[in-house]
């Protein structure tokens, strides 16, 4: 009865976890359905810290002070399911199972329901910044009660990140809090990576800038507005070369962009919360389609460009910083809206400011930009869109211009730029005092009775549209 | 036991499919929850043919001819399960039980097996048409077992639009088939209606042409290649004026639109399927973005434009009607790739020609347009997407020009073209030789060793980046 924290599943994720705690001074039981993963960790790194080896969950479960701490880090879906069917018979009143995978959300809802009824606490965890963050320290976003963070939560906090010092990680609502946190961070990781996709196809082939010189622009960009973790490392891959062919890497890499499915789910659960992710969803959409590679070399041949001989105006690589930055910015605003919908949705309180802290070190999102987005919601006049924070509303007003003529030239030049586009189309749409959505709802109304609303008086309308096309009140929307 | 077809539910919809059958010579048996209903569409029509009167849904199967044929048209959901319920008792072996709401294919899915485990057969199909469609002949699309389509799709055919003569109805596949090509039919429909809002916001804003004179364009150009009911009533809507403020009845209509699921159950299957269904995206978070009215008025007041005083080009009307059927084409042509991978995925053997064939006449989006669809997909050589059928790769090359001059122009203008622009942007990422998907494998591979293919061997890679970055083969995705 002497460990703090109990891991089961050793492989590279887990034990980097149980690794990170041990290295901070926390006795770290270990469980793996095969134990030669255990006595691997135990010989490579047995003594970094303070472990002990157990051979099943039952020992494992034995070795642990109360309340017990376990933490599965298994495959998403039914093997965590399969664990804690296993496990909770073994635990008692107050014991934290803890959930450190990628599950849905759902899932973590569903299980944090089953446990409360058994009297344990089930705490899924978003945890971010790939292997290394996860010996090193990692982004941490906990769900589950404010009850469980008590006791979990200084563990947490102390193998995490740290920013300034601030650890990387809060408790961040009930439930399954932690694991939607996370998969929204996910879901604007997928747009950030499209967005410098989008800028170095432009900076190529727009403006004929080889892959080596793109990385002394990326290096150049990491220092200003932009510096992040992805524009650090894009300027390392784009810089590398190809030791078989003495190509630039990128050159021999397929373009062929693989998912693993938590953009999806982000913007699936954005559509249920009716919150336009255009930005995430384009950039989703543009890995599925770099993966229809049957059709796409058949388009090849049959589908005409007809690109305009545009010249790339003046000062286009200072553009295309300026639309990468402004196009980043509304992916941030709208995974932020969506968080902000799902907390009315689910009942969370979600701090975005904190939210926002977490993220500015360990995980692969993070970047300067975070410092003042947990500045602009620490004010205590919240705005309503990121976008409407009086520092942002500045920035991305100094890059319109820029944004416009770098959208422009690319859809004169036949190169796609979908979420550089798709993030102006909603930055013009959100501003603009009058939608063609008007148009929509007298179509809507003549096809199918849908009924409106008018500007001018309260109630809903039908246009009597087959008939003489007067007006009536209408009970309700049908 | 004498009538062809049972009818429950008979608010506006099923009262009208039940006229329809009536007025086609089929005896047909009515029940409602409560017989007022029953009684007034009695009163009302009950000389437009056989109608069998029954206060109980025991008394509905009795006066039915085996295999007895009830449709029930209730709202989608619980109240569906709930009729089955009461009703599956009372039939038979081989008895059809229908569902003609606008159910989702996986409810159907799943009745459909709990139904034929009873060795009854359940036929979900789509109606698409609105009132006057259930009334006058709508587009049919029924899905379940091929079997029960010998004895009711006969009934159907009868009762369904013609187009030249051709019934505007075919058995679509096994289970829940119908009810999904309806739901894509529903994604098209908010993607069709989307891109004449852009249209119509150009044409106003771009070139300040006034809805009155719209209607008159629209009305010519419903003569041409974007001949359809939707452009036929937009015209309608258009030259609308409004009794109460002599105002264009558009301008007093609130710009915010509603929607009721089917077009986000389209978006939500196609990122399940790993179909790019961006213009319909878009064009579903246009609606949503439309309908975040206090986001909307504070920022109006705080996001900058910088619009460019640019002047619309020489023969901006003809190009807006380009970029129209070009973005249009676009989204059918995603909405077919979605039926595509779906007939892949449930092992539904969809055919395309006939799917397009029966939109072409009783549902919201029939349109010239879809009876060359249905020509390109009764060739032999099917082709791998709609923009490849030569028709109309010719004709969509031919609206290239425009389409990039119109988004070019809408972007300096401030006007927001989601659809339009995500349209450009697919078509051009479609036909482009080299992605910078490239990059984002690059990036993947080195923050998370997601590994990446090479063009140029078998395998997958990962480069060693924390080390001395050389390239290793791997043996698994992760």
């Amino acid at each position: 009865m002497s460990a703090h924290i109990g891991v089961t599943g050793l492989a590279v994720m887990g034990a980097n976890l149980a690794r990170n705690f041990a290295r901070n001074g926390y006795t770290v039981a270990l469980h793996n359905r095969s134990v030669e993963k255990t006595d691997a960790l135990l010989n490579q790194h047995g003594d970094e810290g303070d472990f002990v080896r157990t051979e099943s969950l039952q020992e494992l479960v034995d070795s642990l002070q109360k309340p017990r701490r376990v933490l599965i880090m298994v495959k998403a879906g039914k093997p965590v399911d399969s664990v804690i069917e296993q496990l909770t018979p073994l635990l008692e009143d107050g014991d934290i199972v803890i959930d450190a995978g990628n599950s849905h959300y759902e899932d973590t809802r569903r299980r944090e329901a089953a446990l409360a009824e058994k009297g344990l606490h089930f705490v899924g965890i978003g945890v971010s910044g790939g292997e290394e963050g996860a010996l090193l320290g990692p982004s941490i976003m906990p769900g589950g009660s404010r009850e469980s963070y008590d006791s979990l939560g200084p563990m947490l906090e102390k193998i995490s990140a740290k920013y300034d010092g601030d650890p990387c990680c809060r408790w961040i609502g009930t439930d399954g809090a932690g694991h939607f946190v996370k998969m929204v961070h996910n879901g604007i990781e997928y747009a950030d990576m499209q967005v410098i996709g989008e800028a170095f196809d432009l900076l190529r082939s727009g403006a004929g800038i080889e892959p080596a010189e793109q990385a002394e622009i990326f290096t150049e960009w990491n220092k200003g507005e932009l510096s992040s973790f992805l524009i650090e490392i894009t300027a390392e891959v784009l810089a590398h070369t190809d030791a078989r062919t003495s190509k630039p890497f990128i050159d021999v890499v397929v373009d062929s962009a693989g998912q693993k499915g938590t953009g999806r789910w982000t913007v699936v659960s954005a559509l249920e919360l009716g919150s336009p992710v255009s930005g995430i969803a384009e950039s989703v959409f543009a890995r599925g389609l770099s993966s229809q590679r049957d059709q796409r070399a058949l388009a090849q041949d049959v589908l005409a460009g007809h690109e305009e001989q545009v010249q790339v105006p003046e000062g286009f690589v200072e553009d295309v910083r300026q639309a990468l930055f402004a196009s980043k910015l509304v992916s941030y605003a709208q995974g932020i809206d969506m968080l902000t919908s799902a907390a009315k949705e689910y009942g969370w309180e979600l701090k975005l400011d904190e939210i926002a802290s977490l993220w500015r070190a360990g995980c692969i999102i993070r970047a300067e930009l975070l410092d003042d987005i947990m500045k602009a919601y620490a004010d205590e006049d919240r705005p309503e869109n990121l976008l409407f924070a009086p520092a942002f509303a500045e920035a991305i007003a100094a890059a319109v211009p820029a944004w416009r003529r770098v959208v422009a030239t690319a859809v004169q030049l036949g190169i796609p730029v979908p979420v550089f586009s798709s993030s102006l189309a909603y930055y013009d749409g959100l501003r603009r005092k009058r939608l063609p959505a008007a148009l929509t709802q007298g179509l809507r109304d003549l096809f199918g009775a849908h009924t409106y609303r008018r500007i001018d008086a309260e109630g809903t309308f039908h246009t009597q549209w087959s008939g003489d096309k007067s007006e009536v009140e209408a009970v309700d929307t049908h």
